[in-house]
């Protein structure tokens, strides 16, 4: 079925009959398309089914294809991202036309639908400044942190999941709560991958996060747990290349104050309730690609 | 009314809780608001169409914030651009909240009215990458940039227009038609201007779309106008800084061939095409604004 997503994604992009977007389009790396999967296993594959996850896919790509500008990254997913080898100019004009397709493909299915995702992507893209807000300077206040990564990167998951539990009849609200506990928890996994990960597994150097100003929350806990002095030896790390010696100190601080279990802890418990919020509706497949999301970092 | 608009443009973009948004929002130069105004003058002054007037105005200016990043643009309507103060990564980002809380907006008010305004946004942002391939290299196919120009300027005045008479329940082809004969003849002006006036007047230095590689109508006639060697020392001239030589020899050589003029008249005819049908449909404000379009440059 993913692959019907797949071919609907093209068939899109070819109808703008705009052969050098197709091409562009054709060399991004198409992912773990989380999003799509969500919409299928909730809603099956109706034709309106499938053009909703291929639009979804259509804006995260185009998310992602602003946020690599905006964050400077050089690699997506493993490889050269598009900024990288065509420049920013091209990743900003292939976002909004993926973005515009999408959203002019939305008003042709159904009005709520459109309001569900376009909310959604409303608040994405104010995620994503606050993000770039929050890593100007050290940011330790844990609800700002989660507030951003909600309109981040759990907005757009939280959609999907209510999205299809309209075009499918279901009750929304539970399906917007896995999936808004799903994206949550997706990201804290990101955040944590960044710290215990070494560069060749993720395909980023361990640590960037901090080092581009980003205090996720195991720094924000770490910060919370250090006594004053340490606090500003922290604190002074921030935003720098990390010596050697300073990725081992934070390394050795987070293992001290257990950081990192705490992170994952919080990360699991969100999982675990949208794992149950499915067992009691007899969701199956919900409740595996739930725990697969946990068995990726635990 | 346009007061009104204005003030519904402040209320959609206080709705986000971001006083950061809220605040840059309020150093972007409003200009002419051609669009609202067209709205206005074919719709009247309900609810819904103010804030369709808002919505194509945010949606205008989030396209000339990522405009202005492409372009690598400084100045904007005369003062400088968001991108030139607060870097390309704000202009991008600014530009991603105005789409999307438009598109949002546009889902709460009708299908058909989100159908016709989001069709036109992903052909704008089509006509924008058109615009940077064509500039790549000396373009000399008068359809290649009209089929551009039509993208990037005219689809959402013709949008505006459509969209406006469609809240009216007025026959919509002959705003469309009205819209895009507007829409071009406003870029062919814009682009003559470019040729004819100096910095002061309009922000920006003459010549200045030569020298980005923009070949637009003027250059297209004087091409085919030159003789073979000729078309060589233009050509040599594309996509460089000019000395004051060699831009007094393309002003000789469109006077001589009376290019300028050629393009005026192209300009003219499709606002007097505009004008007549307003005449017919007892249209006098909209008759109006076309002839102030037309005095803008001749």
């Amino acid at each position: 079925m993913l692959d019907a997503v797949e071919r609907k994604i093209e068939q899109f992009i070819a109808e703008l009959e705009d052969k050098d977007t197709l091409n562009l389009y054709k060399k991004l790396p198409a992912g773990k398309r989380l999003r799509a999967r969500l919409i299928l296993a909730i809603a099956g594959d109706s034709l309106s089914v499938i053009k909703t996850a291929a639009i979804v896919e259509m804006i995260h790509g185009a998310s992602l294809l602003h946020d690599d500008v905006i964050d400077d990254a050089n690699t997506r997913r493993g490889v050269a991202s598009i900024n990288a080898i065509y420049g920013n100019k091209t990743a900003i004009m292939l976002g909004d036309i993926l973005y515009s397709k999408a959203f002019y493909e939305l008003s042709n299915i159904d009005p709520k639908l459109s309001r569900i995702i376009s909310r959604a992507v409303t608040l994405l893209s104010i995620g994503e400044r606050q993000d770039v807000v929050l890593s100007e300077s050290f940011n330790s206040n844990e609800e700002l942190y989660k507030q951003m990564i909600y309109n981040k990167t759990a907005v757009l998951i939280e959609a999907s999941a209510e999205a299809a539990a309209y075009l499918a009849g279901k009750e929304l609200k539970p399906y917007r709560v896995y999936g808004k506990n799903l994206g949550i928890a997706f990201q804290m996994v990101d955040d944590i991958l960044d710290i215990t990960q070494d560069s060749t597994t993720l395909g980023k150097p361990a640590l960037a996060d901090y080092k581009e100003g980003k205090t996720t929350l195991p720094y924000i806990y770490l910060y919370h747990s250090l006594p004053k002095d340490e606090q500003k030896v922290l604190r002074g790390m921030h935003k720098k290349e990390l010596k050697e010696k300073e990725s081992r100190w934070i390394a050795q601080k987070m293992q001290e104050y257990k950081v990192i279990q705490k992170a994952q802890l919080e990360a699991k418990e969100l999982v675990k309730e949208a794992i149950e919020i499915m067992q009691n509706l007899g969701e199956v497949e919900l409740e595996s690609i739930a725990t697969k999301m946990i068995e990726r970092s635990f």
